[in-house]
């Protein structure tokens, strides 16, 4: 029994390319591990958007985005200008509605920005949201989460580390007595150089030569970005926080002797999101020192992870290895399989 | 709205224990988070049994334990010489049929034993079910796990740690290149105090005055509780191998000198269950000496935990930090949420 579901794409930069990629390369496995085949019926990125009620070519998108040239460009599928609504309503209009939408576009943490749009157009249409874009969570959690259609964004909390539904399945039956995180590769990055030696600013700058940093690099280096994936996860656990509720550090002025001197006691500095339960949860982002054996500070720099400490289920700790955006496509594709 | 299930313990060991004990401390807390009542109704040890279709109490039945006594000697509920099947079929005569099965006797490999009977029992009746015990599903995986009934068993991979569920979910979108497991506390323990100085045979001693190893701790020493689990594990990820095609070395027989040589490395010797992918899956347990780095090697010896190599998803790993039985009986309790 094979079962097709449609699936537009909104976003095609790393994270939605490789999801793309990922798609194209892994039909063959969908269809004989899950009986499944996702059909990419719509895509977008910042200048438009493509529609095909009976399937785009996934590798001329990619080939497109390669190019340099925008999917709305694309002849006779290609909608300069058009929004995912208008997506949307078009494949709806042709007998064809998308079943699953794909927000993998750049965040906007003021009001949502396209990303919001694009989850509650799919709302109004009863389209299923898979999200790379933890905006529309941090903005709107009550309104994104509250059922009207199916969402999931493993991508958004430590790429193809499950981080969401582990702690979850631990919480069931335990009690978190403290939730730590350190989800950022960039900062994990900067400060093993800076253990080697590095200034922040020069190891930013060879964070963003190896293409891990961003061209702006300060929502992962001032912090912001541990503060989204900490308030996601502790709304995922049945209590939100709003993010300016989070105390926030980043590592931007971290005191390069500070952590070589720690290093060479066998302690790691890194950037750490704490969540202390009580009413409510007390969120807090800083840099901090651990000893050696804690398990997020034994990880290696190329590694991001997490800490339940719990009442009755001991300590649980789980981390992720990842050199590249591949495990976020993986965490995306992995949502659209468990909504479909 | 409160829902009420009732639940039938069988086995009252250690992890029996720990679980009624759980089960009526965290009674207020299953009512606020899950809207749920879990009323024990039925409770079996070696000697018989308990039952009360309108609920036992689980103080009495923890009392009767702590002075040594069997349950089947309460007066009133007690059912000498009483086996599941008879526990199951009262309770239905009743009108107050059982919802839920918890199995946490000791295992018998060869034929699965009690174990397996309770399992089979609760099929006939349609009663979910919770394993503890490993044995059923390694000798008759096919038949536990066909649907017939809901079963769940967390508490035999990794207790608290929800293994098959982290494996499970990573694995939806990626392929496994090689998964391995350290889940054997007993060894965790006597091969860190090897590293110390000692004899296999005293630091096994000393596992067993601490309570952490069993009277006969050939199934950890030998590797085949390792092994079990291993085979449970690829099991779940759809691989089933039967336990007799996993080559087995124990580390009974293990060169303390190695151990220490390889620390003085900075490695790690551990009890370590490898499943490289294949057709079938090749399962083996083996002492094996890991660098410091593996996320294996650099948890404590307080820890267990499992690593998943994949192709898209990069490595995850995830360790449990349990110092007694509490964690593996919060599994079950986990697990029969999940059901209820």
């Amino acid at each position: 029994m094979l079962r097709t579901r449609r699936v537009v794409l909104a976003g095609l930069g790393s994270v939605g390319g490789a999801v793309l990629r990922l798609l194209d390369g892994r039909a063959a496995d969908l269809r004989a591990r899950h009986g499944l085949v996702l059909e990419v019926v719509g895509a977008m990125d910042s200048r438009g958007g493509a529609v095909a009620p009976g399937g785009l070519v996934p590798g001329a998108l990619v080939a497109q985005k390669s190019r340099g040239t925008s999917v709305a460009e694309l002849p006779g599928v290609g909608r300069p200008g058009a929004d995912v609504d208008a997506l949307l309503a078009e494949l709806a209009a042709a007998g064809a509605p998308a079943d699953l939408l794909v927000v993998a576009g750049p965040g906007d943490l003021r009001d949502g920005g396209a990303g919001l749009a694009a989850v509650l157009a799919a709302r109004r249409r009863g389209t299923g949201v898979v999200l790379a874009d933890k905006a529309p969570l941090v903005v709107a959690w009550d309104v994104v989460t509250d059922g009207t259609v199916p969402v999931r964004y493993s991508a958004c909390v430590g790429a193809a580390l499950p981080t969401v539904d582990l702690a979850r399945a631990v919480l069931v039956s335990a009690a978190a007595t403290r939730v730590e995180i350190v989800l950022n590769s960039t900062c994990q990055r900067v400060l093993g150089d800076v253990e080697r030696g590095s200034t922040v600013a020069a190891a930013v700058a060879g964070a963003q030569r190896a293409g891990v940093a961003e061209a702006d690099p300060s929502a992962d280096v001032d912090g912001t970005d541990t503060a989204v994936k900490l308030v996601v996860l502790a709304a995922a656990l049945g209590h939100p926080v709003p993010l300016r509720a989070v105390a926030t550090t980043g590592i931007r002025d971290v005191d390069p002797g500070w952590v070589r001197a720690e290093r060479a006691r066998g302690r790691a500095v890194v950037l750490l999101g704490t969540a202390v339960p009580g009413t409510p949860w007390a969120l807090t982002v800083a840099p901090a020192a651990l000893d050696g054996d804690h398990p997020l500070a034994r990880m290696g720099r190329h590694e991001t992870g997490l800490v339940v400490d719990t009442d009755v289920a001991g300590r649980i700790a789980a981390s992720g290895r990842h050199h590249d955006v591949v495990p976020t496509a993986a965490a995306v594709l992995r949502d659209l399989v468990l909504l479909a």
